[in-house]
């Protein structure tokens, strides 16, 4: 029989043991502080109707949307001149299903679904991979985690102050303590178009200074130039694009500028009342930036849009949000406003090892493991074993009596961090060696002080 | 714009919050236990590559993996002869990549591809989704998620014993008492056949007894005959397919019946060793019943194969395994032998509900929400919003202050147990009143006291 040599596909991974137990210490961290602010979990499936996926992500997004072959003769419904049309006239007579590609989709068909059983306002979180075909490169994979929380079905600014402590609280429980939330309005973009005497150019606009990081402030005026923006505009907009100064002062003085834009005024408003809200809610340490530059993906957002970046490390924004007035209309379902964000687990991955973050006593999976010396070692070990896992200790015994020097391989490898010999002589006297793997220390000790040890 | 309906692919499933709350405690049962015995998590990707999915399934289970069409122009490798050759022929042309059909072959595949860091015995546990283009029905899913755990590298029957105690431990764990264990042994199969002299019919002969509990004791005998088996052979077989007692008689009883068959003998012997082990952990409880007729899909196992069944439950089997000699050498890596079993979350879930198990209390997200009377009641609720959360009680405040009624729907629909009341008396006294939304009992409390009570 030929034998293969395997694979995975490219931009997928596999998650060896090491990294599940980081990957699920950050998922738990993530998790239980979206449970503390009252998000329940939601699970939607792997699978969605094309008809549901198409058309939601802009023509590129369609074309990275990973599309299942019917099964069975999926060529049943097609003809040569089908086949002749090409590739895209194909597709839907051959594929009716896709992978998941975003997080926010599949939420907004199931509040469609099943608005009549959900209370608003309804805050769910969600983590799941999406698949997308994109040509796979350092950190962008074809296969990757979301972990998403939105509540909708009200417009309340709670939402946004609740949101931001979210944030912080994860970065607590994750010990990452420099970090920025940069934090800017929907509307205060509308309103900068509107009285530089640009109106409609927004995403023109918002397009150009989304580059601000990376190509600098002139490049972004010279981007605005060929966009059509005209001088007197291009000179208006410079020293918004370069307010400068406290959250305060940067409210103050937006204020004064949006005056006269109804938009604009409105989105100041909403950015103070958030800030408002912090108060009340006593969060003084927030991290929150007012950045008027700040424009993030534009398609849906309406009012407050936040992107979150961790200092000194070179990995782009681990998490970022804003605020929409109409998740489901697509879906036939008006009116139905709210507030969602999302973290990055994979950057957050590699800022929590880049920082060497991760914490080293809490991620260990087996606390002890039995030395497996003879029969009589094994027989007695079994008990000891009882013991220990009856007392919640993850422990296991090696499985049978290999060298000494092959058990204790296995135990380092698998970073067990205590072993207990259990000898003719321990057997007689009911006195364990337990040795700590990393000291090398031994201690002379009964099963319940081992037991009281571990605990 | 024309509005669509929106609609999930048939055989699959959203899982609503209270679905997945209840889910979750399932999967954090069995993790805990698989972890208390040393296993350690593994993740591989959705999508595999079709060479590595392909012919481990046979013939059927080929046709139901779903198949992705591969990026971009999927038909650019193709041409008009391709697509008059039919499906099956074009197939490999515009799909490279499938969906994982289950746990095993991809945990085989990461063995063989990480072979070299792996230090064996290797202890995995898996809990992800599966998916088979299968024909929906009651009971059965297009998705559906697999909780496996396999120790491999290891021919230690003590894996075998420690497999019965997980089982026990998490049935423990969720409360299922009424349960049986059915054990068998490969080799007694083997054994069977040899000694009612039907050598190599032992495919047969356990497709026949698979169906025992199905279809009768004459059936079978029935459909042993239209396989060929003599009259003889079937005579034979009738006293050990009827064999019954206790674990004990049973094995002394087949002993002697398998004394002329070194298979059949070495599998008793197997049995009677992972009984031996059960005695030696102390574990009297096990419900393992020895059932010489248990038969299982036969393909890859060769050692002890189990079963789980609810008593007094109309559902299958919710757990089973078994031992393999070779999990990887389709793979071009031979002698990996191991064992390994699963647990069927969706089945056990219907077990809990059909016996009301699932635990009340334990369930809860959202402990207590505050209701938001006015500005000054939402202002003051912030504050205390902030305290009852760092004291990591999970709160939440009504986002506006929306009427009474609608608050107190809210709070049921959710089945928050516990509302608090924040009106200007309150304010003013410190004094609030902590409604339980069961008993409609109300106690008035410090929010310190507040916190007492709810921890």
């Amino acid at each position: 029989m030929a034998v293969q040599k395997p694979s995975i596909p490219k931009g997928t991974r596999d998650f060896g043991p090491e990294k599940m137990v980081r990957r699920n210490y950050i998922f738990s961290v993530i998790r239980s502080v979206f449970e503390q602010f009252g998000y329940m979990p939601l699970e939607t499936p792997t699978m969605e109707n094309l008809s549901v996926l198409t058309g939601k992500y802009g023509d590129e997004g369609d074309q990275l949307i990973f599309k299942m072959l019917n099964s069975g003769n999926y060529l049943s419904k097609t003809t040569a001149e089908d086949f002749q049309a090409g590739a895209k006239h194909l597709l839907p007579k051959i594929a009716e299903k896709g992978l998941r590609y975003d997080l926010t989709v599949p939420f907004a068909r199931f509040v469609v679904m099943n608005r009549n059983e959900i209370t608003f306002p309804f805050k769910r979180y969600q983590i799941q991979p999406v698949w997308r075909a994109d040509r796979p490169q350092k950190g962008r994979y074809r296969e990757f985690y979301q972990c998403d929380a939105d509540v909708v079905g009200t417009d309340s600014l709670i939402c946004e102050a609740e949101i931001i402590q979210m944030i912080n609280k994860v970065f607590k429980g994750l010990n990452i303590t420099d970090y920025s939330i940069k934090m800017n309005n929907r509307k205060i973009l509308s309103g900068i178009v509107e009285t530089i005497g640009a109106p409609g150019k927004e995403t023109d606009f918002c397009v150009a200074i989304d580059k601000l990081d990376k190509i600098g402030f002139d490049k972004v005026l010279e981007e605005l130039a060929g966009k059509g923006f005209s001088e007197d505009a291009i000179e208006q907009a410079k020293p918004i694009l370069k307010l400068a100064g406290d959250n305060q002062s940067l409210l103050a003085q937006s204020k004064e500028i949006l005056a006269l834009s109804a938009d604009g005024s409105k989105g100041v408003e909403e950015l103070e009342e958030i800030f408002t809200y912090l108060d009340k809610f006593g969060a003084q340490d927030h991290h929150v930036d007012f950045d008027i530059t700040l424009a993030r993906g534009l398609s849906y957002y309406t009012g407050a849009i936040f992107e979150v970046k961790v200092n000194n490390v070179s990995i782009g924004s681990v998490s970022g949000g804003g605020r929409y007035d109409n998740l489901t209309g697509v879906f036939g379902l008006p009116d139905v406003p709210g507030v969602g964000f999302s973290f990055g687990v994979d950057r957050i991955y590699d800022v929590l090892e880049e920082l060497d973050l991760f914490p080293k006593d809490n991620l260990v999976t087996t606390q002890l493991m039995i030395v497996n010396f003879d029969e009589a070692s094994e027989t007695h070990g079994l008990g000891l074993l009882a013991q220990l896992r009856n007392a919640g200790i993850k422990s296991e015994i090696y499985p049978n009596s290999a060298k000494l020097k092959k058990q204790m391989n296995y135990a380092n490898k698998k970073a067990i961090p205590f072993v207990l010999m259990v000898g003719s002589e321990e057997i007689s006297s009911g006195i364990y060696s337990l040795k700590n793997m990393e000291t090398g220390e031994q201690l002379k000790l009964t099963i319940d002080q081992v037991i009281e040890q571990m605990k």
